[in-house]
């Protein structure tokens, strides 16, 4: 039975939704923003520093990105780490998804682990989002949202564990969630983890 | 239900045999070799040359090498380009699974198609082999060519399709051979093509 599920995704793949369902399925508690809150808090760190930073990596191109970053750099490196010890946290504990935040990578030595990567085609993902979290956001608004968060993401992913966001080497399952639909993929993951 | 299944695979992960298993239990056509020869065949080139170019890309790095390539090229992008007319002649027809040469993205456009990737952790993968296809070669000589045939592939990948080998946003399904097993593999693929 593997006790710690990891899952990783791209915006709007619907991600966090799988993860909720894995989770109330087995029974499993669910882990995604509340990590980096618990991480601030038990490292009396900013709160509102610490939103801003989420999944990024502390710095991008251009000068006045780099002076920008170079004072944001240590906010941005300080909440991985204190995410990482929080991760590990509820890692030895298990029984948990945890969703995001390059779990992963960070419990990549953990045995009774599945990590999981969730996509779907870019089309497919403004649809989603349209009809779900974005009801009110033009498609186009979404797509440049859907670019920027994804190049986040894999920013993040390079930056902090030197791997390369989304090659299926990294993760045991990688499923298309814009083709099997939400429902089965999490009961692939249910089935898998069992 | 899905009539062409891809599987596309790491060197050693059990792709081939995951692939024969999966077209066992659907009643499906298996090709993998033999669709090089067929297009040969058809195409009346020598197969001899035509084993020699089996998923490589035309060329490589360095003066010697690029000479060299350069008369071997019109072979491989000859064989490239009648594999790929075999490869649709069997996705038109469906009922098949198709193993390597491309073929999901070869056949990317098909609705009823399942594309699959196969991987698993090098050691994981030269104990495979020991066990199985290289019983008289030893460790080093298999990781070796576990370096040089997964080098192939990805070049041959990049090179025909302009994508990348095992990122998983080019499949609708990954799955680490080595964590669940073989039969688990083909249970999953087959489920999810039915």
């Amino acid at each position: 039975m593997k006790k710690i599920i990891t899952i990783s995704r791209e915006f709007g793949a619907g991600g966090s939704t799988i993860g909720k369902k894995v989770a109330e399925i087995l029974g499993y508690e669910y882990y995604d923003k509340s990590i980096i809150l618990q991480a601030a808090s038990e490292k009396n760190i900013d709160i509102s520093k610490v939103l801003k930073s989420d999944e990024e990596a502390p710095f991008l191109t251009g000068f006045t990105q780099s002076l920008f970053d170079f004072y944001n750099k240590p906010i941005n490196d300080q909440i991985f780490e204190a995410q990482k010890e929080v991760i590990r946290k509820f890692g030895e504990h298990g029984h948990c998804v945890i969703v995001g935040r390059n779990a992963n990578q960070i419990l990549q030595e953990f045995d009774d682990s599945l990590h999981v990567f969730i996509h779907a085609d870019p089309w497919w993902r403004v649809e989603y989002l349209k009809n779900n979290r974005m009801q009110d956001v033009s498609e186009e608004k979404i797509m440049r949202d859907l670019v920027r968060v994804d190049r986040k993401r894999c920013k993040y992913c390079t930056y902090y564990t030197n791997t390369e966001f989304g090659d299926s080497r990294y993760y045991d399952l990688c499923l298309n969630s814009g083709k099997f639909g939400l429902d089965e993929c999490a009961k692939l993951i249910v089935e898998l983890s069992r």
